[in-house]
């Protein structure tokens, strides 16, 4: 287990050399500076061919950055290196012995069969003390920290809002999808990492670390292929005790395999046994990428606080079809649609008009007013264990004020709650309020049946 | 059968009276005025306390407009009647013998209980021989005559562009859905008509109509009850044959099933049952709302020409871990992602670095340039069924362009070929590109593999 400090000197760094800085944005070295000068950090920016870059002093060497830590034992917690493989060796030995951590962006080592030139950055890692990220990776992200050393600029990603959940994955070029999918799903990230080949720092370290993180409750990590499967499995377990992490394999069949080796030079091992693994440790894995953003978002929004495994699902709708779609996929995540009890029926059929539907979707029909959603769910508080509200927005008697209604809902029973609606224009700000009240909203019935499944599992 | 002549008049009317029009955008009567003076055709419409509505001449009674028609032997194509459902006996026996057909807005009949109203509805319309659609039900669209008769505004209800995907829903507010997830998958509609709880006109009659429609080549159907299973089977097994019919049944549990009867007032059925007859008649099925919308979208982009049934699949990315998850999700579909020939292989490997990953999926990494994708789609063109490309609009070496590249090779081989891009700025200009090259573009791996299956079914 590497120390928390040592982490804390990759996620939230106090003093960074840029080894390939550079004064424009069209080179990786440039766009890194750019969004490190976002940060309070202090940065040492290494290039002979300039005096200064973007206004920041520049060094001749890595070598006169260390002159300035030489005699005092003072160190630079983090060093990124964007050099060519081949200077990477070099680079990690002048790094030595006033730098703790190094992320290596460079690119070429055994993913492109460069093996012997990636164990010879792992030795020199070991030599030096000095703890590695990558190579061929794309960086630290640290939303509470404003920290970000990602190689793509801000027109090319822009970044998620801050919020609880943990992204990490070996490919960069994933990371980024992901930070895009949450971005557009509206949730948001505490850290991301990209840790590429992992010769040193690998998922598990950083598991490790995340445990203890009070800015993460929920883990979202994309596999290809483990370095060290037992490992994996002790800090995969010991994270799931604490908090959420939920696992994307990929790689599942023969020619995913494959890929997978030539993209990362690690074996990405048989599917059906990780998959029995994590069934036997009860870590949570998603069934494909809209699975795995659609249920970090409900669980960033909501504690699934169903310890005891109920499963009774209430669904209120203003659109019975999409009622009948929603109560299709509960049936079929095995949550049960359980009939309302005949005494409530009664009480719900005297205060309704008689075409409204009393049974389980309860449909409120076009005709339906926010404060029918209130008389509902407050009637039936107690018989479910989550709640699926639809609220279709073409209707006139749904405005902004239901968000509030299903809010004080939520609040008062700290039940699961999530929400599908339309998407025309009057449902994009009542979605905002939703969200912004702690209700996940999804695109679909279906997907809003997933999530709620989501909340229910212990 | 109803004679095609006879749905003319339905989905391309000459001639409307509107019986219960309003002034007002606020009410039903409104709405539908405004969005039919939109179209070419003659309106008549019908409100006793205005002269003229929206600048068009009204009439006190529907007798008066009876009157204009009466002699001469002349008629109405058709009638839209949005007054309470009790007096929609005696407007049906007014609008004859001068009306070819209705639209029944009204709601309040068997989905309320109301089954002798609705009865005595089904009984006019058999003397009279007013052909019927509804009662409550939204209307009917069509966007190659600009016609369009559903109770939504266009604040509410954006409709989408016009296309060869026909939209047939009992459910309105389900109909509006899917419209609207339609649009915002930039998906085009030829008709589309919700038509509630067919006491006369039934999916199987239109179904019969759209087999013959020169606009319509996919007809997407939502299902939640059959009124006669028989005449269903026929006229779904016949359009099958002709044209892509796209199912999706709700319905398929028993809450579903109780649901979907207090919706529409018909019995849904054993879904099972249901299930096994379309599989034997070869008539396809949607799994959710997504699937729906995302089949139909490939089909609508693309004819499957693929007749022998090919199932090989070549996937070309430039992000590593995007192409593991397509193959994934491929092979789970029963895709056959195939290695590459080893001498098509060498031949690839003379042309590319080192670094670039020749087996299938073919990973031209960050270093990507747009024609990388023409050599490798051109050397691989015969070897393949269908292609699916992944472009991560991220790097430099990815611009607008490849639209252009992609669309030859779409156009030369005329084999399905769909795309997966990452949705950040920079990417939705080359989607809007690559859709109006006729390349469908889908927002994660696993979606853009599931319309390549579609692409490839028989």
């Amino acid at each position: 287990m590497i120390s928390p400090e040592i982490l804390d000197s990759l996620f939230s760094p106090e003093s960074i050399v840029i080894v390939g800085a550079s004064h424009t944005e069209k080179k990786l070295g440039g766009i890194v500076l750019k969004n490190l000068l976002k940060s309070k950090v202090r940065i040492y920016p290494v290039n002979p061919s300039y005096e200064a870059l973007m206004g920041i002093k520049a060094y001749a060497s890595v070598k006169a950055v260390g002159e300035l830590f030489g005699a005092g034992g003072a160190s630079v917690d983090l060093a990124i290196i964007m050099r060519p493989a081949s200077e990477v060796p070099g680079i990690l030995r002048e790094l030595h012995p006033w730098t703790k951590t190094a992320v290596i962006v460079s690119a070429g080592f055994s993913e492109i069969g460069q093996a012997e030139l990636q164990d010879e950055v792992k030795t020199i890692g070991k030599e030096t003390g000095i703890r590695l990220l990558g190579p061929n990776c794309i960086g630290v992200y640290n939303a509470h920290q404003k920290l970000d050393t990602f190689i793509l600029s801000y027109e090319k990603l822009k970044r998620p809002k801050k919020g609880n959940v943990a992204v990490l994955s070996q490919s960069g070029a994933i990371l980024a999808c992901f930070l895009q999918a949450m971005r557009a799903s509206n949730t948001g990230i505490s850290k991301a990492v990209g840790y590429g080949n992992a010769v040193d720092i690998d998922e598990s370290d950083i598991y490790d670390y995340l445990a203890r993180d009070p800015h993460t409750d929920i883990i979202i990590s994309y596999i290809e292929s483990l370095g060290d499967g037992k490992k994996f499995i002790k800090a995969a377990r010991a994270l799931s005790e604490k908090k959420t992490l939920l696992i994307l394999k990929s790689g599942k069949g023969a020619s995913g395999q494959a890929a997978a080796f030539s993209h990362t030079g690690r074996l990405a091992g048989r599917y059906e046994v990780f998959n029995s693994i994590l069934k036997q440790f009860g870590i949570k894995e998603a069934v494909d990428s809209d699975d795995l953003v659609d249920s970090a978002k409900a669980l960033s929004y909501q504690k699934p606080l169903n310890r005891r495994g109920g499963q009774r699902v209430c669904i209120v709708t203003n659109g019975g079809g999409s009622g009948v779609l929603a109560s299709d996929e509960c049936m079929k995540q095995m949550l049960d649609v359980a009939r309302v009890r005949e005494e409530k029926v009664q009480r719900l059929r005297d205060m309704f008009p008689p075409f409204y539907s009393m049974s389980n979707p309860i449909d409120l029909t076009a005709h339906v007013k926010n404060s029918d959603y209130a008389v509902v769910l407050e009637t039936l508080k107690d018989d479910y264990d989550g709640f699926l509200i639809i609220a279709l927005t073409a209707v006139t008697g749904i405005t902004d004020a239901l968000a509030g209604i299903i809010k004080d809902f939520r609040e008062t029973t700290n039940k699961p709650v999530v929400l599908y609606t339309d998407s025309n224009s009057s449902s994009r700000s009542i979605t905002a309020l939703f969200e912004k009240a702690g209700i996940p909203v999804y695109p679909s019935p279906e997907r809003a049946a997933r999530a709620l499944k989501t909340l229910l599992s212990k």
